[in-house]
């Protein structure tokens, strides 16, 4: 999106490495981890977006002359900090949990190795990544799993931000939307892009018979007509006439959706056109998707509940060193550490995690080693890929794959998952210390 | 931000284009209206942020050989179409409510009259600038009315995707904030920008008193140390006893603020360090800050609620075709045009607005006149300004301008404007018609 990614960042990053330059520990060995302390209030599951976005955005972490002449002209570093910025680039390790992927409270999603220096500086951008577009994706997951086979369409680029419309088409795309109206998601990620027409287009037009004629003449007979503008009923017969009953869809926007999709499918039906599909678009979000699968609907437009997370708009994945050395010798070994901050306590150590699966392929725990791999069994499947070795990006894949691994590890989640109401994750985060003992467990359900 | 803002648009306004082209009604006059049917529920007002980012999204959208080379060839147009697109220039009027004017149920934040192609390819990037933004100004001036003359500092960034981080510093900038931790606000928008440190820097070193000497020598006494990483009473006397009581501020970011800033303020006091100030920052919203008033606080640092709009994250701005002319002729009058689906009709005709104000200067109503400007007492604030004039920008102004004028206009507002508690609107909203009675109102509190 920008040329650069280097300012999407917080202030202090760059104060610290200025600080720790000074004190002769910035280029400390280090490890930092993202990762949620829980899922948002009554989630079971919540899925992994973001991480083909944060490949791009390390990539592009680059303080060229102009950013680097504003950070000296605004003096939030100094020329030693500005030097090194301007050589900046990740030359450090990551590993994480691939776009798709489901995750539960503690996962780490991403595993960061460095100097301090060059993986503090990520912080922001990380975490602005992961935090918006798993926000969708969990929502959009819902969704999908609740309309079944029937697609759901994103269309809520108005109501988000610019740039998050964009990358909340891709967020649903991975997990299970058919498709959006963004064309900018179509152009920069390859997410397929729909749409017909709004009221305006209708109202536009000296009578709403113009209005079809005009969209069937440009669109055919494929095509889906928006029949709320005046009256359904007579929009819905006359987009039957003008067809000859091989109209695509009629598009629902308005009222009940329940009682109305009954009534246009019936009218469909007796007028002939048993082929025309009915899509609806008011207001969706998973309830109404599950409330609505008994009714007649071929497909659910949703906007701004997918969007905005479907009330958790943000995932509050946070980014925590866990792990440095004690000197700046390279070869010096890394030391776990973690903060006593009340009720915000973080685990210290290098984590690494699996995912537990019975003997039916059925998820059990997230199991996370702290310090070393937990052992894990035939059926169990290790979560972390790598991503970055030593600077290089490594982990990149189609959008397609993550798509396609969505489904997949969805699929092995035990059926409580897919419960609507407010509940427990769907399994339980076990933590294990190197001895593969279990540890100090910030996420257990008592805790 | 993207060098054409052209693509973040949804794949339908192209669609409708393509089709009026065929009907030829492409061309006709038209007036669009970007509006709010309500507040967000239990609110009791809104502010406006977005008009300037939408003058230069409006200046951007231009669609270059690359941008229509990807349309042609994923078939969103046809070559009609992309020659239109080509040279596609807003080359009509704009009017609207400025960045940092309050806004109630109704109020016409945009006017965009031109033809009816130009006008409707700005819908989605129109709405997506002001859904988002507004809502973080609308629930920022909530905030920073809760904190009175404390200062509010933005550090949200890591909470919402990374470009709405940039835009959300902007909007509680206008809203009140003192500034951000955000560098890309500061560098694009001109936002002061302010930070410090991280838990993560006193984990890296060996001792906290390392850490906080390594702080000081960089950013000097008056520096903010957050004193939570460990033991805070033990780090408050630290960072008084490495400043001889001269230090700036420390920051409290966990446990129960209330009574940890009672106990810090008494503490630093009983130090000697009576000036130097306690930052709190832990998930503070409008209600915390409320909370917090009786507590030694001298300033908030506010993140998620903030970004993500307090509960509110999108304002539900909808962009409605209001108006027409009956053929392409640029001298055929233009029309009223509403729709009547059901609980989302629209009001037809170009709208006018004013805040009616006693004679105390408090605001009493929001005046919409519905196709003619409706006539106000001296008191009587008009609320639209000229954007756009034959698609030139004349509505740019510095963002202290914005700034400014919220602080003013927010002192309009009746006491009742801000209770915390959920309720209606501080004002009613009041529609006239051309001859300045009364007329059907969807905003009546009773409707």
């Amino acid at each position: 999106m920008l040329e650069t990614t280097a300012l999407l960042t917080d202030h202090y990053e760059l104060t610290m490495v200025q600080a720790a330059m000074g004190s002769g520990t910035a280029f400390r060995r280090s490890v930092f981890e993202l990762f949620p302390r829980r899922l948002p209030e009554g989630r079971r599951y919540g899925v992994v977006a973001g991480t083909g976005r944060a490949l791009d955005a390390v990539e592009n972490f680059r303080f060229d002359d102009e950013t680097v002449s504003f950070l000296r002209e605004a003096k939030v570093v100094n020329d030693e900090v500005a030097q090194w910025l301007s050589t900046y680039r990740f030359s450090g390790d990551i590993w994480g949990y691939p776009d798709g992927e489901i995750y539960f409270p503690g996962s780490p999603i991403m595993v960061v190795e460095g100097t301090f220096a060059e993986a503090v500086v990520l912080e922001t951008v990380l975490l602005s990544i992961f935090n918006y577009d798993s926000a969708v994706a969990s929502a959009a997951s819902r969704m999908t799993a609740m309309a079944g086979d029937r697609p759901c369409i994103e269309m809520g680029s108005r109501r988000t931000n610019e740039w998050s419309a964009a990358v909340a088409a891709r967020a649903a795309y991975i997990a299970g939307f058919a498709s959006t109206s963004n064309l900018e998601a179509g152009r920069t990620f390859g997410v397929p892009t729909a749409g017909t027409a709004a009221h305006s287009f209708t109202l536009l037009h000296d009578t709403e018979e113009d209005a079809f004629r005009s969209q069937l003449a440009a669109l055919g007979n494929n095509t889906t007509l928006l029949v709320d503008t005046y009256d359904v009923i007579e929009a819905v017969k006359k987009g039957v006439e003008l067809t000859n009953g091989r109209l695509g869809a009629v598009r629902l926007d308005s009222g009940d959706l329940l009682t109305q999709a009954v009534d246009v499918r019936r009218l469909l039906d007796s007028l002939g056109a048993v082929n025309t599909r009915i899509i609806v678009t008011s207001d969706l979000d998973e309830f109404q998707i599950a409330a609505l699968r008994a009714a007649p609907v071929n497909g659910y437009g949703v906007g701004t509940q997918l969007v905005t997370g479907s009330g958790a708009p943000t995932c509050g994945f946070v980014y925590k060193l866990v792990s440095r050395a004690d000197s700046e010798d390279p070869a010096a070994p890394l030391e776990p550490v973690a903060k006593k901050s009340l009720n915000k306590g973080s685990v210290g150590g290098r984590k690494f995690a699996l995912r537990r699966l019975d003997a039916n392929g059925i998820a059990e725990a997230e199991v996370i080693g702290v310090g070393a791999p937990p052992e894990g069994d035939t059926n169990d499947r290790p979560l972390l890929v790598e991503l970055v070795r030593g600077g290089e990006i490594v982990g990149r894949e189609p959008l397609s794959d993550a798509r396609e691994r969505h489904q997949r590890v969805r699929g092995e989640l035990p059926s409580a998952a897919f419960k609507m109401s407010k509940g427990y994750p769907a399994i339980v985060t076990i933590m294990l210390d190197a001895e593969g003992d279990q540890t100090f467990n910030p996420y257990a359900p008592e805790a």
